[in-house]
């Protein structure tokens, strides 16, 4: 069981300070705490505990300090502003951990540019030091970077000549997709194990700006200043994010609106999701006086946590079956409040916390069936869930309904920015806008009619139907299964994000099988060792 | 060393009727004639020989047969249309023949593509029996499918329930992104063996019509009649395409204008092409007048052909040296030609063929550096050659210049659609469209200032700089820089084509690799056998 839960005041690996309208979030990684013994974590290098405070520090600041306009990612280290995902922790972890970790660091990177682009909350990364690998990631997600000038202290991605593997937290897309970097110097930059400083770093754009190491902490807060008083103030305080708590009884994990009932021999796990239960804030300052017990967060948070839990402690588990349940109307109402609140700071929160979520949901290695029983609650978001799922199973009865709420016009928004329903549609997209635009609520055959469900069964049917898809589907290949869900969930266009997820991951997870890397005699197995390392060098 | 040449009136494998605007072209596989010996080509399976004449019917259609409209696809066996690439060849290929494979069978199908949408040339996919896997990605690529309604013939992708890989050329994203098919549907399909077939078939978006068996041919035919119809003349009679002959001296290939010299201990190969010499036509007639002995066809043919030496015959060749050789102007002077007849349809499909070339090019999994000496004719589509390569050197000399020609607007596009001035210079725009529009020549400090090359040297250092290059390049992990190299090449938007090399083949890539497929218990490796598959169950 791996609690995903921090806090600032008991972080081991990051300070943050909050002044005013600006943050400072510095890395700090203690060497004698790594999320599993048997690696130390020196330069500031990082692992998964690592990681999930920095995913921590990021959503304290969207939801508790709104306050704060900028953060400013820095090192309190000297020697080093961050060398990266540790490579002795990666050398030993098994290939799903090295997956699920390299997607987690993914997404807390992600969430950072969500927070840039949709909650008003800039970024700068402040390069004092070497950068190395997953530190200039991370330096990457960030809205600008600025490198200390002090002859020595260099940004680089030295994985695939150090290594022999790619950078797998979206390194080599967003240099060329989001900074744009010429596809010739990206070349260069990413063979050479030194890496690039000073005003050649700049030019090349890998950086925005360079300072003396005399003048570097001035410019830097001067130019977080700078930014904050250009940004517009999101709220003079917000609102306490709790932990968020499971009992786990066996198998089972039950949160207060969410539960996962993992069946460990039959590889599957049901999770289900409940609506709203007891009156729900309606505006903006109801939100902000209820806080994180709204169920509006608190069940997306919960559903969070119960796909992390999946992902990293149920390694086996190859199929999710959805179930939604609760008060279709208690649920529409809650998202109508919200969205016509969402100019409110924490009602916004609220959605983009809902769309992450969804977003963490499509991209699990997983195949996710949802059943649409009578006990349903497929409306707004929760049907939202379900047409992320793989395939959907509709019981055909009146009693079963279907309901398009007003988040499905484009306010969940998938990695590669269509909305679910567009997705679904790519051949009709006016059936796609009516949909949004109508939000009807269909009942027995007009769900089929509407293209809602994969199977709409009758009740006789039901359970022998349902048995028989849930056994043949944990049957077969999990890695065909994986990849052909990663490419068949995701139609239409591609961007920045979904090429971080498509492209690039793809290939990592390729690369870190091969013997060329994680061999006996691999790059990554051999790396710190006085012999080199030895490929087989036919290309593929 | 392989013979990519083939010819109609030899083929093994299918059967080309020309009828008036209307080809036939029937797969008709002899088991008898794999492209290696040690399996049979049973029901219509194919492997790279079956392949390699698909090609060349399609090669022939577009440049001897301008007469036909429409290609009607089809299978002179009663009892298959086609049962997808030989599992027992996959089975018993190395990894790196597997991909290759994979990818000029994908290459083979975009060519049909592109001749639907750049030559006028339809295609008709005519499903008499049995379609499976990549038999029903052949159908995929046509632009239209009809399926026999015989109560027994199916299209199906098998390869995810019956092999534990996925379908390799193309079949997951032209499902869900040229046909459009419901995501979940296309899950349903994925997984299940028998396919899909009759009304439910059409209905799904997975044929675009059914008629009864003993309609088949006759509407097939009435279809073919009605497209053709439709359609514009492009040409009463063709240019013959001889076959493209090399001298092979030791580890050295040469054609008339290319040339290739491998060096296999240093794991590099230097291709020289040479820019036209003597007198070249000038418009259309002169075109149709010379054939394919006229520079633009021959070079770009032999190109092609050295490309696909290198890829099947030298795996380990982990860098292209690129050097051009000729007469700049003269090179110019052609494509300004060919640009200004493009309404020909013949130096239309000159300019498609060089296209094409330089996609498969774009596509190699292997390093390439340019070099740019005083001796380099780079100009036109030998600059868009030298924008192709990873690197760029050039020598700091007023001898050395690089020109931009009339093809660089648009008319050689990458896989992914944009010009490779607008992918070099993705944060300069108005930067690449200037270049695109003023067509200027650099020469000297101005190839650097105009951003052509990634590195200019001093006469003085050039021999070192590039020799240390060059051996620092062959050194890295191959994995790593295929991984590299394919998330570097391809930057901003993505569409089916690139998502096909770029998400799909990274993906298929993993999974061929894995135990899970191949091996000892992989599913790939045990069909057919009494024992099923052993899965390692972890998700990734």
């Amino acid at each position: 069981m791996t609690d995903f839960n921090r806090h600032p005041s008991s972080y081991h690996h990051w300070q943050l300070q909050i002044d005013g309208d600006i943050a400072h979030l510095r890395m700090n990684v203690d060497p004698a705490h790594p999320f599993r013994p048997g690696y130390e974590l020196k330069l500031n290098s990082y692992d998964l505990g690592v990681d999930m405070e920095l995913a921590d520090a990021i959503q304290r600041l969207r939801f508790e300090h709104p306050e704060v306009k900028v953060v400013v990612l820095g090192s309190a280290q000297e020697r080093a502003f961050c060398a990266g995902a540790n490579i002795w922790m990666l050398a030993e972890s098994s290939h799903p951990f090295k997956v699920n970790f390299c997607k987690y660091t993914n997404e807390t990177r992600l969430s950072l540019e969500d927070a840039s682009q949709h909650s008003g909350l800039k970024s700068i990364c402040a390069v004092n030091a070497a950068c190395a690998g997953g530190g200039y990631e991370l330096a990457l997600a960030c809205d600008e970077i600025h490198l200390v000038d002090d002859n020595n202290s260099a940004v680089s991605l030295p994985e695939v000549p150090l290594l022999g593997v790619l950078p797998g937290t979206g390194g080599l897309t967003r240099l060329v997709d989001k900074r744009k970097v010429r596809r010739d110097r990206a070349d260069v930059f990413c063979t050479m194990a030194e890496g690039v400083r000073g005003k050649k770093a700049v030019a090349w754009g890998l950086v925005d700006a360079t300072w003396k190491k005399s003048q570097f902490a001035e410019k830097v807060t001067a130019r977080a200043r700078e930014l904050a008083a250009a940004l517009p103030t999101r709220a003079p305080r917000g609102v306490t994010l709790p932990p968020i708590h499971f009992r786990r009884d066996g198998d089972t994990y039950a949160w207060t609106h969410v539960r996962l009932q993992v069946e460990p021999a039959a590889r599957r796990a049901t999770l289900t999701v409940h609506g709203p239960v007891g009156e729900q804030p309606r505006d903006g300052a109801g939100y902000a006086a209820v806080g994180a017990s709204a169920w509006a967060l608190q069940c997306w948070r919960e559903l969070d946590d119960a796909l992390l839990q999946l992902r990293f402690d149920h390694e086996e588990v190859g199929l999710i079956v959805l179930q939604t349940r609760g008060d279709r109307q208690a649920l529409l109402q809650v998202e109508r409040d919200l969205a016509a609140n969402r100019s409110h700071w924490l009602c916004n929160e609220i959605l983009l916390q809902m769309a992450r979520t969804l977003r963490r949901f499509d991209l699990m290695a997983r195949s996710s069936y949802a059943l649409v029983d009578a006990d349903a609650c497929c409306a707004g978001a929760f049907l939202e869930l379900t047409l992320a799922c793989d395939r959907i199973y509709a019981l055909d009865s009146d009693r079963v309904q279907m309901a398009i709420g007003p988040l499905s016009q484009g306010l969940l928004p998938m990695s590669h920015g269509l909305s679910r329903l567009q997705n679904r549609f790519l051949a009709r997209p006016e059936h796609a806008a009516r949909l949004a635009a109508e939000m009807p609520t269909s009942t027995g055959a007009e769900i089929d009619e509407q293209g809602l469900c994969t199977y709409l069964l009758d009740p006789v049917d039901w359970d022998d139907d349902v048995r028989i898809a849930l056994e043949e589907r944990v049957s077969l290949s999990p890695d065909a299964l994986t990849g052909m869900e990663a490419s068949l969930r995701f139609g239409g266009v591609e961007n920045c994000d979904s090429k971080i997820f498509g492209r690039l991951s793809a290939w990592q997870n390729w690369i870190f099988t091969r013997p060329n890397a994680t061999g006996d005699e691999g790059a990554l197995t051999r790396y710190g060792a006085p012999e080199s390392a030895k490929f087989d060098w036919r290309r593929t």
